[in-house]
């Protein structure tokens, strides 16, 4: 029996993609009755939680999407500084101890990662018993998210195909829009505008992907002319954190250049949709009332359409599949 | 729809109190018999446990209180350093992310919060689509701790009303005395005895508070005087990792001179009760035999009793009532 | 009602070690069922998971055996720095305050502590009033770790008496061969074999204690011999972080010295079995295709009788002996 991890976005087909949207949205539509009103499909199945970095709001969304549909959670927020990483065990060892033995049940049914090192998550399914969600590895991928953007583009256009989508602010360090891409290069007729300064633009190997999969793309620092003439505006936020030698001013000078505010929103079409994969910080200037009110601001539809496809995905992993059958 | 959040201790009012007091007696009969003799109203339910400052204590019973009574609980023990508080996200922000968007459900339904900055949960709870609790916020207040002291009262003494409370330590770092003194200020004939070094005293605007709720309040150093005429002595820690520039010796030195020790223990009187909201160091030096005997130690009991009202809060904002329909 | 704590491997006695293998292999033999047919006998029974020192797999051991029979876990991974250990509380304070309060039900019903200091487990155990497992104290002992070990044993021979165990690596600073010992010294008929360098050899306390129950042991360097020679090779890591004192080439010297490699496992007996407590290093250098395949690697087995062997002692903590009556 194959075991279904999900270490990368290009994993995801179209046909699985749409089962995955399809389950995500009966789920959606159960929740409006109360949180009793979920099927508990993941009862007494345990996910492990293993984040090597921080992160709240992707870890907390996968811990809610394992415990309302019945499921229970075993994790640690720190993974790097206070599991045996410290005695320098690989990825690979710590999930196969925790998985299953022979035909006994392991310490855990699925594994969520959060990873400081590209590439050691897939390494890490390759040897594990039980299925692995990639939830971040480094520079590498953030598949799951590119799940709930791909999703929420369908809710909110009610297709994928067609749809012009514009990627601003720091491409080169984002995992999010850099795992999008690899999705949305298995639809037809996309357009993507990459919109950052030049020294955060996105990677050579994403255009050559885009170019073979025949997607078209361009880049500008146009933003004004991006806001007025795109379906899906995904905006990023600069990672200094991850960028050497760049001087305060000029960051500053970046975040400024590719921020929407209260000034430049009315550029942006009633149809479109703005997206971030948050936190934000300075790249969204919005006041409140808009964010409350304001169809075009999507962010925290997002976010929340990432509670429902996590429980999609959960249960695709674990159940072998309730609605593939 | 009403959305019941916890951020300051004035906010419960003496009806209130009482119903979740008779709640939490109900509840606490109920334990008798087991864990499994609790009602499961939290049922499927789901808490965010968000700690900006360590406290295992009552991070624990907030989350036992969730539990025992059905809920479920995700948690951070280290939002400030580890969660995308360092990307410099407003808790407001975090929160709306993890409620209710539009009728649909979010990551969770209720958030705990112990933050560092005072008022920031105040202003999150402004924003927010779920009930926030405040379980401490920096200088600030700590409401559930107020409210279990009140039921500890109500528990000890069957009436809170015409009580003698002295308020001994650190009155003004403490701010489990700052809740209590806004909670008790909204019941009748209640007289209070602030208890410290001048350093260390109560602040102005407490006073001011209780002098427009005509509560009768007097400052005083003579700790014995206080031990043999009261009817609750609420000792707190002297907490030097709040106050600069004070020597080691005069910190001592006020440990030692507002501290119970078994020289002046007897001259409690034999109806009086010990409270302490715990941990304790030097301000408690009481054998361990006495501890677990003398009737006049409260201090366990008390913090046994934030279990139940803290079962009750839950159920109350949770629940929008079930004792209150 | 006598309170079931586990502080020491001493405390277990050949007739109730004999139980709970007996406990665990049931539990074992239900789980190749998967999850929902375990027994639920630990339902809401709280957990409370107390780790002042970091360790991911014996953390998420007991956690996931608490789980999987229907109880619930509230931990801290970070208790040394984050709990109210910083303000100086005791261990014993902690768990009195976490426990029952008369007849009442407290925060948790069980704890699991980690600890930095040995004997802190024991003497918080004299003061609960509720069952505290020991998971680690210190350069103390670990005995739920001996108690997976003999499972093990038992496991994989049909018996442990009889048995010639060779114990490898470091003796001084490990818990799990201190532990160990304490355990095989209430068995007949046990041969130990100490290998280690002279800096890293076994306390004399423990070889006394072997000596007073009659156990044969003697400590040699000839690490090929004994490859060839025992039952079981339990190997450990050479825990660089408790010695002060020693150059990195002597470390990496007695690290290649006593390892396992492709080189030297042809030695080892086809009968015979290779243990760890993991996480492994350089002292085990074993192929991927071996350590699944080759029925001598014991220690997944081994980790995973971990997850069986704590269930059945939560269960005899707890529920006060279903299978002891």
């Amino acid at each position: 029996m194959e075991i279904r991890h999900l270490y990368e976005s290009q994993q995801l087909t179209p046909r699985r993609l749409s089962a995955l949207m399809t389950r995500a949205d009966e789920l959606k539509e159960l929740s409006r009755k109360g949180p009793r009103n979920l099927p508990q499909t993941l009862d007494r199945y345990i996910m492990a939680s293993l984040f090597y970095e921080p992160s709240t709001r992707t870890r907390f969304s996968h811990e809610a999407a394992m415990i309302r549909l019945g499921g229970e959670v075993i994790g640690t927020e720190n993974a790097a500084q206070f599991s045996s990483a410290k005695k320098g065990e690989s990825l690979a060892d710590t999930v196969r101890v925790m998985g299953r033995q022979g035909g006994l049940l392991g310490y855990e049914d699925i594994v969520v990662v959060r990873h400081t090192e590209e590439g050691e998550i897939k390494k890490a399914s390759e040897v594990s018993s039980i299925p692995i969600i990639n939830a971040g590895d480094g520079p590498g991928q953030h598949p799951t998210q590119a799940l709930l953007d791909v999703y929420t583009l369908q809710s909110e256009f009610g297709k994928i195909e067609g749809l012009n989508v514009a990627m601003v602010g720091d491409l080169k360090n984002g995992r999010t829009v850099k795992s999008l891409c690899y999705l949305l290069g298995k639809f037809n007729d996309i357009n993507i505008t990459f919109v950052s300064p030049d020294w955060l633009a996105m990677s050579p190997n994403i255009k050559a992907y885009l170019k073979r999969h025949e997607i078209n793309y361009r880049e500008t620092a146009e933003f004004e002319d991006v806001l007025q003439s795109h379906d899906a505006i995904y905006m990023t936020r600069i990672q200094r954190e991850r960028e050497q030698g760049i001087s305060d001013e000029e960051f500053q000078r970046a975040e400024d250049m590719f921020a929407i505010t209260k000034d430049n929103l009315p550029l942006v079409p009633s149809e479109s949709r703005i997206l971030h994969p948050l936190p934000h910080l300075h790249e969204l200037q919005i006041p409140y009332e808009a964010e409350e009110t304001d169809r075009r601001i999507a962010y925290f539809r997002q976010a929340n359409n990432g509670l429902y496809a996590r429980m999609a995905l959960l249960e695709w992993s674990l159940m072998q599949g309730p609605f593939e059958k």
